[in-house]
């Protein structure tokens, strides 16, 4: 396998606009890159730290795969895989915690977090932590190295991921020669931040998404909850700071865009400016929410899928779990 | 499979007389006891956590397990495996550790007492911690709770470990109903404590042992390096604070140990004493040393053994883990 490229999302939430604009397309855009080999996993695993019910986490874990496929994911052209279907990744994980130092563990962002959060609730520092969610850094580890992964996209807040993957990669290395790839990570700096129904960024934890495959009714209600000003209809207004044009932007041709544009400055109502919003969005939504519908009805197509990007997964870890178990010395 | 006791040794120092009489021979005793089932493995990715050499790794694992046949464990009879062969424990590893709060973590004796050491000579609290050493109570929570072990025969200091594992299998329980079978420890308490060549308990940590399968020669030299008073020989001596005789006890016959008593009280030379300990000894370990050496110079009959071990463990843990894993909707 070449140069690989790994993308994972965790089945912790609805996926909505803001996932899509943000992670979900620039990885899509990653999959044609010529000369690179993309692998996509959904990482079930990585959820189980969050999601303790089980009927729940089943919607969350094929909405994800149905996700990645309804928007024109092509599993021939990739590694497309669930987490749980690679055993190999646990016994790896297992490894590489005795060469992780509990140091580079505190010191991550996510727990740190949850610390102060704590501390500021006078709070034991450790309330609510489980070991899953402190572990987290060193399953993403094995998650990058099992792939002798070349390239992680992330956004800023993920770049301490790639980062600690790294140290363990070195400590281990350091120990028994050259055996893992040291991962690097790249910024999706030209992501657009998608404003949400307030005006804020899109984010699960402001509670003000659109989910990716609502039903067009409900997406227009939710289009019509945007937060506008109160400017009258003829009253000119400045697109670079509407929600409503930022998300428009997304999903419209240039011409189109040039044309809002034009009706922002010379006057638009935010009535009509959501209709057309709603317009693009739906067209471009319609196609792959009947797929997405489609999919979460028959789940054992998701199944059947899943089932052989995971040998293919497979043909690349287990060989690589052989050579690194038999570097450090236990039985192949 | 009918209750079982499971019973692991981890690959990190060389056996010694106190592990034979302190851990491995009222293990053995065991695996006879009727109504159970025993299970023994070779904990290697325990010992993963400390050893970081891996010829040094591939005598010590090779050792355990040569250790346990030579001295009479029949593999046909219980069920005799390397975890390292059990992928199986490592997915539940991470599955437990979503169930496990990081405060039970804090709370376990090897780690407190790092901590404690640490902060004494004023180091970091988690200076020279990797998180193997501090996941451990997970691993071994997994090990336990995946052959749904009914007891697990401890040492005093291993009690925790048991109760950990409840705790954990009692969150899970709790979340998803019955699932784990909560195990109960079972103390080993009429186990000798062996004295080292000091006096003091026979412990890696004192550098006072014995290896169980010393070349006699080298068991001589050592057995003449025990600490004594310096009694003459026609002096009464006490055989009860007598490191000699305490040895002398666990590999005599009955007869020899009063005849031995007797010459205590009426006198006989150190050296007598230890040469009669040497013949005891020798007689005793003369055969499982010839079987040890005998295995070490073809790992691969052990290879063989374990390996049908594995098939019969992974007989247990497959099916069960497909159970856990939908019960949490982990897709199986």
């Amino acid at each position: 396998m070449g140069r690989t490229i790994l993308t994972g999302i965790k089945p912790t939430g609805q996926i909505h606009l803001g996932n899509y604009i943000g992670a979900i397309k620039p990885a899509l855009d990653l999959a044609v890159l010529p000369g690179y080999k993309s692998a996509y996993f959904v990482a079930d695993y990585h959820g189980l730290t969050q999601i303790h019910n089980a009927e729940e986490f089943r919607q969350l874990s094929y909405g994800i795969a149905a996700t990645w496929l309804a928007l024109g994911l092509d599993p021939e052209k990739v590694v497309f895989y669930r987490q749980s279907d690679v055993p190999d990744i646990f016994e790896l994980n297992w490894i590489l915690s005795c060469f992780s130092s509990k140091g580079l563990m505190n010191r991550a962002h996510a727990y740190k977090a949850s610390v102060e959060r704590n501390k500021n609730s006078e709070k034991d520092q450790d309330f609510g932590v489980n070991m899953g969610l402190y572990n987290y850094p060193i399953l993403m580890a094995a998650d990058i190295l099992m792939f002798k992964t070349e390239v992680v996209p992330v956004g800023k807040d993920q770049v301490q991921h790639v980062e600690i993957a790294r140290d363990i990669a070195e400590v281990f290395n350091h120990t028994y020669g050259e055996t893992f790839l040291l991962p690097e990570y790249k910024i999706q700096e030209d992501t657009a931040v998608l404003p949400g129904l307030d005006g804020r960024k899109m984010s699960k934890s402001y509670n003000n998404t659109i989910p990716l495959f609502e039903e067009p009714k409900k997406l227009l209600k939710l289009i019509n909850k945007i937060k506008t000003d109160s400017l009258p209809p003829e009253a000119p207004k400045d697109p670079e700071h509407s929600p409503i044009f930022m998300l428009y932007k997304e999903f419209a041709s240039e011409i189109e865009v040039e044309q809002m544009k034009e009706q922002y400055l010379t006057g638009i109502s935010w009535g009509d400016a959501k209709k057309e919003l709603f317009n693009v969005m739906n067209r471009f939504l319609e196609e792959p929410r009947e797929k997405y519908n489609e999919l979460m009805s028959s789940p054992e197509k998701i199944d059947e899928i899943l089932r052989e990007g995971a040998e293919k997964a497979r043909s690349i870890t287990t060989p690589f779990l052989k050579e690194i178990k038999s570097k450090v010395w236990i039985y192949v």
